[in-house]
């Protein structure tokens, strides 16, 4: 029986022209947080499942690859609990938690660490995604202040321009404020998760999506009313953490919303119209860990965010036995590659690439060799090829994979430029 | 109960300073293979047991890592054999197989591959062996002529040089010529794989090792002595193919020997004394799917390789359903990073770095911000640093990470130079 060649299910092959775009893209990425101080760290593709499955994944920890024991402790497990005790990570920041806990003494203080890896999840497979895709995160850990996320904003913001992403405008808010705002509407205190469930969708659902899901969900009518009331004053005209805090009075921390002011006014100014900022009180950002501000990144008029991120600074206690301050900035790597994509790369320099082409048995294969050193030593791209017997159908190859030159190399010894292939001449209008 | 955060058995954490050796040496190697027209492709890290288990591994196939089964389908599995259906890939070898026979039809032809990445493999942890660990390949698929094994071999001992690693030995020998030698000596048919086991070991055990191993297995003592009389005549003076082949007579087949020749004296005179190349006739290299040419490399006097490949017709016809000759070269990666840790990297230029101290509360954020962009628009490294309460100890340790130049900014907006932390003088003799 045949095998199948098809990758597994969910799980896909990346072909050359691919992997070329997203190593580039990378490369430029990498260079910008290189610049800004930041260092790359590694952590292994494989946790513990105690790791992973402590309550800090949400919903993550129920797609999580288990992999199962071996041998001796394999043939010992009784029940399929006990099959596994490791998986494949489903993020980067779980591991980057377990990673400073255990290294924090070797580690620069404090760490501004770049991540970019694999990470695996178990999700029903659809258009554009995959059981295993690539994020790329900056984090910074032990740094309290808010000087830490505004570095982290502008160093995601360069680095997503730099790879050419125009019209991006960074949403930010803060966790704590949006805990007051719940409050002081009177939501039932211990349900507050379920409300910021259903306000994270209103961009998707709208205000008339939201209440009716809040209804549903059974919170009280007055409370809806005061949330969406107090959400569309502030963001009619335009929002500043100021007039909120000044309506949600006491129950908001002072230093919360000065600490969001100064990043949103910092970011401002250094944007300097690069790309917009705005203040935006119903940003919830999914994971359950955030603890203060929380940011994303939209591209021209999608709806949803390219990168997103925010303070978690009780992760990492929990396996260090005391907190260390930690925010961090995720680029989405797999929708900046779809969007890239779609757009269409910017095309290969093909007067750098040279093909040399020759007959297998040829007695010159020093001097093609020769030749080939001259051109490698001079930083150029250079192809050896065989000569096909359909020697048109290679030169067209040759063209479309961006050799702009192509030297055959005759039975003499005799090396000439091939003819170029000729194009469909399109009349122009004058 | 305070979870372990030290990373699952047998694997690792890699802290930045190696990490920036590691990118370093692979964007060294990656850019050698670029500019020779490879091409990086990518699979999953993830593959069906089918294709991982149909006996192309080895003893690797022992040591895969398996993944359970989700859901419904782990409820209806019965036993301990239907628990998994997919598993971590071990090499990059099977997988490119796969790879190829799924997308042939969308890749350039022939197919000059790169792939760089982790493989996982359940082996006992020992110092300096990890259970995911980094592969470094490149594979011609599609090329019959010993022309590519001459790409290969140049391609991979440039990217070596590249790195800086010196007094390099390609050794170079042919699966044929090994059969055709353990069939003349007399070795009993079908247990000639038992002979290149024992005969694999000739550096670690020499000749007297090798045929105590032939003598416990069971080999006919002529047979023995005959191997091992060639061998040494052969090895004695400088060895060619062609006088093993004459001593071989028509059990060798002239075009394998020819081959091997033209491969040799073409890759010696390209070496231009850069690197050294010898035939080997002892040379085995571990997997069975070989039927062509094979080679490796070493490291001045190490007795083992750094990088190791050969020829294997036969593994992608068993998928595709037609044979595709294809042959490849895999660097030891992380032999290779051993090698040039334990010698020293060279140092970082510690000019280009500079360190932004500013208080956490200053007035002049924004010009801190403008200063850094200045310089990172310059293309330069800027950290952004806040001033500790130990600002000696902080200058100690931005000079420690290489940052040449400290900037401090002052209460009132004033930047000035931090005066370069005093060194230990040292007397010299005049």
């Amino acid at each position: 029986m045949k095998l199948s060649t098809t990758p597994p299910r969910g799980m896909r092959d990346v072909l050359p022209v691919e992997v070329d775009l997203r190593d580039r893209t990378l490369a430029t990425i990498l260079d910008v947080y290189r610049r800004r101080g930041f260092v790359r760290i590694e952590t292994p593709a494989v946790e513990s499942l105690a790791l992973l499955t402590r309550g800090e994944g949400g919903e993550n920890e129920k797609l999580i690859f288990k992999i199962l024991k071996r041998g001796e402790r394999l043939a010992a497990s009784r029940d399929s609990e006990e099959l596994a005790d490791l998986g494949l990570r489903f993020d980067l920041t779980v591991p980057l938690a377990r990673y400073y806990a255990h290294n924090h003494a070797r580690l620069p203080q404090p760490l501004k660490a770049i991540q970019i890896g694999p990470v695996w999840r178990a999700e029903r497979p659809q258009h554009g995604r995959f059981r295993q895709f690539t994020q790329c995160d900056i984090d910074i850990l032990g740094v309290q202040s808010e000087i830490a996320e505004i570095e982290l904003i502008l160093a995601t913001a360069d680095a997503l321009s730099a790879i050419g992403l125009e019209g991006l405008t960074v949403r930010i808010n803060d966790r704590r404020l949006l805990t007051s705002l719940v409050r002081h509407c009177g939501f039932e205190e211990g349900r507050f998760d379920s409300v910021f469930i259903a306000l994270d969708k209103l961009d998707k659902i709208e205000a008339a999506g939201v209440v009716k899901e809040l209804v549903e969900e059974g919170h009280a009518g007055p409370a809806i009313s005061a949330l969406m009331a107090l959400l569309e004053t502030s963001t009619a005209a335009t929002p500043t953490p100021e007039r909120l805090a000044q309506r949600l009075g006491d129950s908001l921390d002072p230093a919360a919303s000065r600490a969001l002011t100064r990043i949103i006014d910092t970011v401002t100014e250094a944007a300097a119209g690069r790309f917009r900022v705005m203040f935006d009180p119903s940003l919830v950002r999914g994971m359950s860990y955030y603890t203060g501000p929380i940011f994303e990144i939209r591209h021209q008029n999608e709806a949803s965010s390219i990168a997103g991120g925010g303070r978690y600074d009780r992760m990492i206690g929990k396996l260090l036995g005391h907190d260390v301050p930690a925010t961090g900035f995720s680029i989405g790597f797999e929708r900046v590659i779809n969007i890239l994509t779609e757009r269409g790369s910017p095309g290969v320099d093909r007067r750098a690439k040279t093909a040399i082409v020759f007959d297998e048995d040829t007695a010159h294969l020093a001097a093609v060799l020769a030749m080939a050193r001259d051109l490698w030593d001079d930083g150029r791209v250079v192809t050896l090829e065989l000569k096909a017997k359909r020697f048109g159908k290679q030169l067209q190859d040759l063209e479309s994979r961006g050799f702009g030159r192509v030297v055959v190399f005759d039975a003499d010894g005799g090396a000439r430029d091939a003819d170029p292939t000729p194009r469909p001449e399109r009349e122009r209008p004058a």
